[in-house]
């Protein structure tokens, strides 16, 4: 397999991920019907993809120009849909899913933005970006405050990711292996802060109404 | 009148019915004043076309090139807004007009796609993304959930009537009649589904927190 | 000091108000924790100036081919994260910060986007939509309705600066002079709307209802 067989490989498996994690949330959040677990499982899965692509200015973006990624969208909510309570065995499924393809996409992101001709600090930047804008689209239209704002370890993992993924390969580690080790560091980081509740500091604001 | 000019003068159409809309939905949600009335119509009435062209990599967007679109866009909400008494004679304003967005997008929308060198799948996802673009900035702006989540026939009509604005034209049916037909298909469809209530089948979760 | 510096200048104190503004309303809203505070901070500084090199197709946005914007963000969101206390003495901090940025975002954005190539136009039009783009992708991640819609001078006062900004050096006045005038334009107007409690009219509707 090439190095681009297997980008393109972990970035499907991310989106298969997302999509399962969208389509989920549209039955736990809303209680929405079919189209819109559907809707909601190919707004997660290919929101961070088009945003990154946009960025970028290769338009129209990948979603676009290939059949695979609205199919393999589609396919990962139908999955849900239909067998959610096969998912529902899974301990807390729409943390598993979310937290896998977080991990893939920022490592797929950031390597895809150096193909593009993206340097380091944009490729870290971009990766970060594409992991998290699926799951924030997702968050904005089920009215919730999303997780970049709310989780702590969210946009941070994702960052952490696409640096070892970058940097890595800039030190003589093949593409793969790089994007592998990123992905872990990622989900391990993103797992131990929700595991063990590492919390980042609050203000603590004692009279909140005199910011307005 | 050319073919353009037809497809023009469908968008327009749609322009001011989205603008009625948006600015219907602003009075009718938050009682918002005559500015924020306007903006509401505004970001309705041409904000799938803006991701449209943004998507395409048709920069700036046509609604920055030419000045009619945003004129159409202000006339409409402003008629909105004097004339609700008058609009509220219609039965079900607010859905008529929707509806009247959605089928004139869908269709105009793939076409244009088409014209700016898409293949037809792409033309017929970005008709589709055209006609529930404007009306998803609308919703998650007065905070409501998107009618793409909620309202079972929102998307589907709009992607079958680009389908026949796209393949018709490919089997020889001149753009127009095809633009025609797409967008009665697209109105006939989300109408009947609202009359007769077609419903989306439904995920039945036992324990919708096990998911999380 | 070139013109283009003096614009990069005005450019980064707003980026760093936004920023103020971003992070204390991430704190005072939804009491997010520091990861929090600094992401809705970078969001509402650096995303009216996304949006604005999106349309212009001036791709990737500036805000990821050079650092400086990143860093001021970063540090101006880390400023209100430490001192919120000390912000908290100036009346009304969020809606200075939020002015502030409003003005000088309205009349870069617009000499920027006439540097690119747009005509007055569309480059008072961007440079509106580059001043309350960051602030509407700040309350919709909070799920507030955003200014641009419930606050009546938010949008327009943005408008007027833009204009200054962009037809005095049409009639031989000095871009910085023209800037520094269009922002004082749009400051005065917002904050004497809000002082003075200028209101637009509302429409009064006898029955919302039927207007679904």
């Amino acid at each position: 397999m090439t190095a681009q067989g297997f980008l393109l490989l972990l970035e499907l498996v991310g989106v298969f991920a997302f999509a399962l994690d969208g389509a989920l949330t549209a039955m736990r959040s809303t209680h929405l019907d079919l189209f819109g677990v559907v809707a909601l499982g190919i707004v997660t899965a290919v929101g961070g993809g088009i945003v990154r692509d946009v960025l970028l200015g290769e338009l129209p973006p990948a979603t676009f120009r290939v059949w695979y990624y609205l199919a393999t969208a589609t396919g990962g909510a139908l999955v849900a849909f239909w067998g959610h309570r096969l998912l529902a065995r899974v301990s807390r499924p729409i943390f598993v899913f979310d937290t896998v393809g977080l991990s893939l996409f920022a490592v797929t992101g950031a390597q895809l933005a150096v193909d593009a001709g993206a340097d380091a600090g944009q490729a870290i930047l971009l990766g970060g970006l594409t992991a998290v804008g699926g799951g924030t689209l997702r968050d904005v239209l089920v009215r919730k405050v999303p997780s970049i704002l709310t989780g702590g370890l969210y946009a941070v993992p994702a960052l952490l990711g696409a640096v070892v993924a970058v940097v890595a390969p800039l030190l003589g580690v093949s593409g793969g292996l790089a994007a592998f080790a990123g992905g872990v560091l990622c989900a391990a980081v993103r797992t131990g802060g929700a595991l063990r509740g590492w919390k980042a500091p609050r203000a603590s604001l004692t009279s909140p109404e005199d910011l307005d």
